[in-house]
């Protein structure tokens, strides 16, 4: 893990109950922001990142000195225009860029939580987060924006809040994790726990890292994220700087080094503890079971206008899980638009260079806009 | 790993060239038989096993003590009828159920292999397994049947020697192995050697065992084993013995303690050098690319009768990976058959009881079997 620099940080004084039943405050939420509040604070979009994204949305992070996650997406004249908004995004608590988290000291024993810290949701998450609201004096935000566990929160934010926004866009997502998406966290929260290293998450208090297991999580999760046709069109069976096979276990096969190579990037910016603790809330989330198995009732006091983006490839969070909302949407008449963009970039294809998808964003936002 | 007790085996003394370029003798394959060899020898069907799986096709494994892992398809007026029919299977080169593999002991230096055995190709797993025709003199086999791994083992058996066998029924499979099932094998593989006790594959003599990063390893797998619909299905967020979640990283889920089990069994009957080897061959496997791009001269020479079996809800072996063989046949004319089994049990359909399945197999066999 780098130092942390150039980091905003919130103190958020208000006792926050979590959903496990303790208690928070005084907890430091990190977040940044992007354009400028106009007078009548009635332009401002909360972008909510998915599992290993931060605050740094766009332009050069100053953590990791790399480009923002939704660099394609946010910016003067992009799909979130930052000419026209003013763009606010926090690390989620559980996090590992500055917000409260296992990497944290527990202030009663002044040692580093590591599994003591509390099991958070992704409820816990926009109730920690409204209060940037509050902080910049915004009654109604424009919109609440993210994709995967950043669309899980768009979800949870408006029905928890159903009059702070003007309109909801939740991105390649779901309402209710499913039975393979925990298989898939389960499996990388297993190859943390597997390393050595992790010594039952104390690792920060023995000056170890998990970096192995973390690793392993990192390659695991990356295939989720692509399509079985993009991984055979960019890396089929081409070899890694090399003519033939070497009969060995080096990386023969450029997709393995490209695998190794995620992995170990990963591990030098995000916590081990962070993964387990945000997988965790990720598998967690059920809206559907919040609201009694009626996913309908969770936006009922919503006058919200919902806009509903899945793509064809996305095999963790498959149209048909993303349609689901739309039909409880439309089960009780609210606003919604829907639409699935063709690209066979997987469920990465919201992170990526996508022009149907960057267009269609765009279009929904500024029309909205105009006609706010 | 468990003691091997009752296993069979025929020393090959025949010097075997492997794709590496070394040269093997007199190394051991074990093997098991099922049903009788008639008087005319024509009624042998050799069956290659999968990734995971041994020469013990049917009945009670005798290291195991669980049921054989074809048991739904093997057995007296099964769809493999050894009422009917002699059916032979060995465990692969590379393997830890007796065949030489990474746990032997190098006659040279005395010391168990490990990662100084030879990297093997399923080339090399048929060419060593040809050699049970000889001994139980057979001239042709009746069928050559597998499946996923065993499916691949079937086409390059019946390249290699398009005489040896009337009919080739290869299921579940595929001709290449693809970007996403190479990225999945080498997510085992650095589960694997990202365990502290696997020590460069020299455990064994070190009497220590990866047992945790082979678990991981088989978790990963697993999941790809199973469709999206099917684990939903199953599991869907079922609790596992508790009526609400426990805010902890205990298994909360089923779908967890079920991953959780199948590692910590899987660890007790294989051996984590040969999960290295095995999906090490399985990733060099390309067909495609041993007859230069076209699949027809694989089987050009082979007067034999082919049946492809895939499964609708197979995404590591999709039904277009089978198509591709067929059509690769078809291309010159072969003999022919085709089917897509309906079922929601993903890529494992092939081993479970799934009634189309298991009915179609018999079908063609026993028709065959008359019209030889």
């Amino acid at each position: 893990m780098k130092t942390k620099e150039n980091i905003k940080t919130l103190v958020i004084k208000k006792p926050l109950k979590l959903d496990c039943g303790k208690t928070i405050n005084n907890f430091p939420l990190a977040y940044e922001t992007y354009g400028s509040l106009n007078k009548s604070k009635d332009n401002a979009i909360l972008v909510f990142h998915a599992l290993t994204g931060d605050q740094f949305v766009t332009g050069i992070n100053p953590v990791t000195k790399k480009d923002g996650w939704w660099s394609y997406a946010v910016g003067p004249n992009k799909s979130i225009d930052t000419n026209k908004y003013f763009v606010i995004c926090a690390n989620v608590i559980g996090g590992c860029m500055g917000s409260f988290g296992p990497s944290h000291k527990n202030p009663d024993t002044n040692k580093i939580y590591g599994t003591d810290f509390p099991v958070i949701t992704i409820n816990d998450m926009v109730n920690a987060q409204v209060n940037l609201l509050d902080h910049f004096e915004i009654k109604k935000l424009f919109s609440v924006v993210g994709g995967s566990m950043g669309g899980m929160q768009v979800l949870q934010f408006i029905s928890n809040y159903p009059d702070k926004a003007s309109t909801v866009v939740p991105i390649a997502c779901t309402s209710s994790h499913s039975a393979q998406n925990i298989a898939f966290n389960e499996l990388g929260r297993q190859a943390i726990a597997s390393d050595h290293n992790w010594s039952d998450g104390k690792y920060l208090s023995n000056n170890t890292l998990p970096d192995k297991g973390l690793s392993v999580a990192r390659m695991a999760a990356h295939i989720t994220y692509l399509s079985k046709k993009g991984l055979q069109e960019k890396f089929g069976r081409k070899l890694q700087e090399r003519d033939a096979l070497k009969f060995g276990f080096d990386a023969d096969f450029q997709i393995e080094s490209y695998l190794r190579y995620q992995g170990s990037v990963f591990v030098d910016r995000f916590d081990a503890n962070s993964y387990l603790y945000i997988t965790r809330a990720m598998d967690y989330f059920d809206l559907v079971k919040q609201f009694d198995g009626n996913l309908s009732n969770a936006f009922k006091k919503t006058k919200a206008k919902f806009f509903v983006i899945s793509f064809t490839s996305d095999w963790l969070y498959p149209t048909q899980e993303n349609k689901d909302i739309v039909i409880a949407l439309n089960a009780i008449g609210a606003d919604v638009g829907f639409v699935e963009i063709k690209s066979d970039k997987g469920h990465d294809s919201f992170l990526l260079d996508v022009p149907d998808f960057l267009k269609t964003l765009k279009n929904f936002l500024d029309k909205s806009y105009l006609e706010r």
